[in-house]
């Protein structure tokens, strides 16, 4: 199963499918790809690791999907700024055990995602490991500067909201782990685990409405990605438990996993939803105009309020739970 | 020996440690960083993969040298264009063996090396790896279009130069894996080994001078390395074996090792000099300005040829050793 080769002909094979854009003088094959940006556009730039055996697992990942997920994590980065994704670098290290079958299906995977969103892969590194593999990527961006959503910015009155249903990756996760991956009525779920979507056009969107104060996507959980927004904006914000958008599938996942759905939905992160602050008299028309663009409803979650920290509440009672998940404080 | 605090407190420490820069708009503690590329510039990016057992041993590689050289080798990509590298990411999966006193001297070394070349660190990645650690980094550089030095662009009749002498880092990993490296003797092979060194103000002289029609930096050995450059040209090269630069040091150590010096400098790889052609008639010129602006002597190794393939010619002799070492041709 070893690949067959060497590096020079993985790199020439992925060279050829790599694809190409008007603004790339130098792509795969340099000592560096060589790009423009526009100039009146700022760069972004972020990276993402994962590891074998700790953020993903080939007993039911398929490269495919894997190749899919590695690209969408990092395009979300993109997504959760407002930006446009344009350029991505692959790093993988690969254990000898995957063969050249399972880098053909991760490539196309991964490719596929990139030309979904119009990038292009200009460069990379692949090397051998020896226990565990490690995908490292790097994806880079493009906006306008005055549309740029940072994670500073949520003011006290502000609501909270996020795009869609949270938890669904980890009652995925769960299910695979639980080896109920293959029951069609999870299909959601596990695919939520196993091939996110980054939410580019929901990013853009945002951005130019001009309506929203703070944004981040959804990686680590509510509890722990709010906490940043509120660290970094100088603020705190309380949640409504019995507003946290879940989904049925969810809820029947979680009764056969005997788990709880909003510990998934705080703690279980990868669900790669954004999450974002806008003033309450804008939470209307930035709705009617998301229905609009994208398709897309809005769940107002919570509130930013003032002072540090974020609440949930619940029954009438509430407790904190920055950074942590939903049963550390039961 | 675990890294207390986890993921949180050291990207709070590795952030306070990141530096800054006019042109970056948001560093470590977002989705993305954001930076501007001045309009006139193009933008240069290039990532790089090392692997424990693979690439580095901890054995014999001290965390702050290993952090210098997982800085270097990708700055000198930058410099193998001409470029100014200006920002860097870096994802780490470390292994729960290296603790915060470890991670504390590799990202001195990392930073420092950036603080020599301007560079900010804008991002990265922490991570948990089960059995070696792996380190990936992303650096962002930039320059005039009209400088760009590629690996195409070797014309036949132009002289092949390197810019210092090679095997050296070979050497001196010859001399770690015997046990050797803590003799004074081969401190300076050892050094170039653990500790190499980007040669950025050489690649910028190279690239503004408008003499150099071809460069890259010498990552995988002269056979590899003039073979990417003849493959990217359209050309042949012919090297001969008594003009290849190598140190009485060197010399000393293959003896030492039961080692032929020319394959070190052929086949060894990691001395991230610089490769590259000129026409005949500027050699002279470039190498005064070169001494004179950088102190450093060029070395003429061989010439371009028309046709393809890197051939070494030796006592009268010549035989091809493309992307290959001198070993397996005699």
């Amino acid at each position: 199963m070893a690949r067959p080769g060497g590096e020079r002909e993985i790199i020439a094979r992925i060279r050829q499918a790599a694809g190409s854009s008007g603004d790339l003088l130098v792509g795969i094959g340099d000592d560096c790809a060589v790009y423009k940006t526009p100039p009146d556009r700022v760069s972004l730039a972020t990276t993402d690791t994962m590891v074998e055996g700790v953020h993903f697992d080939l007993a039911w990942h398929p490269p495919l999907e894997l190749g899919r997920k590695a690209a969408s994590v990092n395009i979300s980065d993109i997504a959760a700024m407002g930006g446009q994704p344009r350029f991505a670098l692959l790093s993988l290290a690969l254990t000898s055990t995957l063969g050249s079958q399972w880098l053909d299906a991760f490539m196309s995977g991964f490719l596929a995602v990139l030309a979904e969103h119009g990038v292009v892969l200009i460069g990379g590194d692949t090397v051998q490991s020896g226990h565990e593999s490690v995908l490292s990527v790097t994806v880079i961006g493009e906006m306008v500067e005055a549309e740029l959503l940072t994670r500073k910015g949520a003011q006290p009155g502000d609501v909270v909201l996020v795009s869609g249903f949270l938890g669904e990756a980890a009652a995925g996760l769960a299910l695979c782990r639980l080896g109920l991956a293959h029951k069609p009525a999870w299909q959601t779920l596990v695919v939520a685990h196993l091939n996110p979507v980054p939410l580019v056009a929901l990013g853009r969107v945002l951005a130019a409405s001009g309506l929203v104060h703070a944004m981040q996507d959804l990686s680590d959980g509510l509890a722990t990605d709010l906490a940043h927004i509120c660290a970094e904006s100088g603020v705190g914000a309380v949640v409504t438990a019995d507003k946290i958008p879940l989904s049925p599938v969810l809820r029947q996942a979680a009764e056969t996993c005997g788990q709880s759905p909003l510990d998934w939905a705080f703690a279980g992160g990868e669900d790669y939803q954004l999450l974002f602050t806008a003033g309450e008299q804008q939470v209307a028309a930035l709705s009617s105009m998301v229905r609009e663009k994208t398709g897309q409803e809005l769940f107002a979650v919570g509130r930013i309020v003032e002072g540090q920290g974020v609440f949930l509440e619940e029954a009438g009672q509430r407790r904190e739970i920055s950074y942590r998940g939903y049963e550390h404080f039961r």
